[in-house]
């Protein structure tokens, strides 16, 4: 599809170093009109499961034909293709880590391109910033109407990830924490659907480390003041919850090991 | 007033989610030409007097016809209402919760709107993002020219909320600290010229937990390095510093306990 | 030059209060077709040498023309000059402190400007934030076509900075740890040519604190996992890293100690 002005930036670079502001500058420097928007630099170094979360929650909120610039690059310099993602809504940058995976299941009329011509790249390469030499310029250049044939070859082979999925062993459905919020919220795999069967057999009981909680509610609100919680969140997914508090600090798990744990729902 | 294409975002989000990244989808795909920009997205979580504080201090700066959005929404999905203030310089949305309120007082020419047509709204309406679904459309919308009138009707018993304001007795100010900015300056609610009267007689003398301040002065480097000070700061209110430091830490108080605290004035 | 609509911002204000904000609004105020692009909010307070770290690394990449607003002012209020530099490339806004020292030597057909017309400050002007009321709006008004030589008058002896430069002796090359970055990486102000004899000789040896690296890598991933390693960084400066880890943290040096530490270059 037609590519918009509109470019987000998804990173593991923080906000303390000049790194997103020279992505911002390399994409007005080629594209002035750019409308560049960032949806998080605070992705966990590394963390492509995390940096795909971001992607897959935000990006059907943009605009149509908006450049989704992903730059979580372990292997940067490496032998890891950068590659564009071409969909009927939107489009997506970034290295071939599977970082898009989770998403490219889900676009329709999809075409993958790995980037090769440099004449879209910055001169020198650089081999260890190629958000700022490679994707950035690609993007911008994209955004001023370049067709992606000129970019580069169509692949079919993009890296595979296994981003976990839920799965299901009789009456207990077992899921992950994919991120905890800055609320404390922790925001799992199980999708409200993947819930129906057994919430219409009877209340869900829905436990994570040391945490259980029992039935759903609607609002954050439902319960009283430190009460903790399971809702179908916003964009879906089943979320564990403290009302006016943080579920994370209720778990008995280390924060930092709470991504990735485990959720087990089961019937009352 | 006529509404202008800038619209502010001030939330307890963080920066770590896509959370405020959605919004400026939202917005974007309504109104492509929004110019959208960040007062805070660190308000602490639900922190109502925070939200209004930050709102407080950077709305006069803006363009006539900006639009603030605030979402800070503990409440969200409950029976609060999403409220439109519009005033001669300014235009306000956000949950009926109080954040508003000590603006309300100092504007101009205002009227306030409850939000009910759901045509400037997401479909569906989650329980708990009204932020992406209600706030951040309704704006976009009313920057591209729609009339309140059309988004909802006027409303007159806005919720009040208790804003901490100075007392005097005798000859002692009774303040508090609202907020600590990242130099750890203390901002207190006492205004410039509520401290007139006692300064006129003689040098005030400011005390907040454990630390004793005599005098006001012009600047920070006024005293030697690692000094405490007290100053009227950018926006007019009573400020307690160190040069050069951090004066949270020398209150002797808790940081996270100090937003809240007393603060005294008294004449030397 | 002419400047651009290209308006840049480095500070130490942090993003959690509303001044960077404000700084926004008042620039959009004068000029509401202004770019506005951060840079970095979390300079160290006062830390006037991150701050020209962080502008001499990311101002080559922007548009022809951008002006760029440092905030970082521990005299504000004091006799420090508001100054603007101008030169081929870029415009430069802000205190005379010497945070623009370490760029000037490096800029062609460069002009230095006091700025002393208030005209194109805020009316009133606070002792406090001159951000608000001077850098902000004196860019502003420069983005919408004022001349330098009405803003004020050219000067010879902007603030000279003593900012760390590597020395050689003998075969040891010592520098400086400039900044640590958010993947704990550990920038030096050694560039890639200054090896360049050593290097020649035979593999250089590079200690910091505790860590001793040997020979220089091109990519991150060109170690195992959890291995240090140096390179010449996307900026040419020498880089203390570990694959996937923090260098920050195998240094044996305190975080908040490293910015200044030295670096030995030696030949194995």
């Amino acid at each position: 599809m037609k590519s918009s002005s509109v470019i987000t930036l998804t990173t593991d670079f923080g906000l303390g170093d000049p790194y997103v502001g020279v992505l911002k500058g390399v994409i007005l420097t080629i594209n002035p009109l750019a409308v560049i928007i960032d949806l998080s630099h605070q992705v966990k170094p590394g963390g492509v499961i995390h940096g795909a979360a971001v992607l897959r929650e935000a990006h059907p909120y943009f605009p149509r034909g908006a450049i989704h610039v992903a730059v979580v690059d372990p292997g940067v310099g490496g032998k890891r293709r950068p590659i564009l993602v071409v969909a009927k809504n939107s489009l997506f940058i970034g290295p071939d880590n599977g970082i898009f995976w989770p998403i490219i299941g889900t676009l329709e009329d999809k075409k993958i391109y790995h980037l090769t011509n440099r004449k879209y790249f910055l001169d020198p390469i650089s081999n260890t910033f190629h958000g700022r030499d490679i994707f950035a310029p690609a993007a911008a250049h994209l955004s001023m109407g370049v067709h992606p044939a000129q970019m580069g070859h169509v692949i079919n082979d993009p890296v595979e990830f296994d981003f976990p999925a839920p799965s299901q062993r009789e009456d207990i459905l077992t899921g992950q924490v994919i991120r905890v919020d800055h609320f404390g919220n922790l925001i799992t795999n199980i999708r409200g659907e993947d819930l129906g069967r057994l919430v219409k057999r009877g209340e869900p009981v829905i436990s994570v480390g040391d945490l259980t909680v029992e039935g759903l509610q609607k609002t954050y609100s439902s319960v009283a003041k430190g009460g903790a919680l399971a809702l179908i969140g916003s964009s879906g997914f089943l979320e564990i919850s403290v009302n006016l508090g943080r579920a994370c600090d209720r778990a008995g798990v280390d924060g930092g090991e709470l991504a990735g744990r485990q959720v087990n729902v089961t019937k009352a």
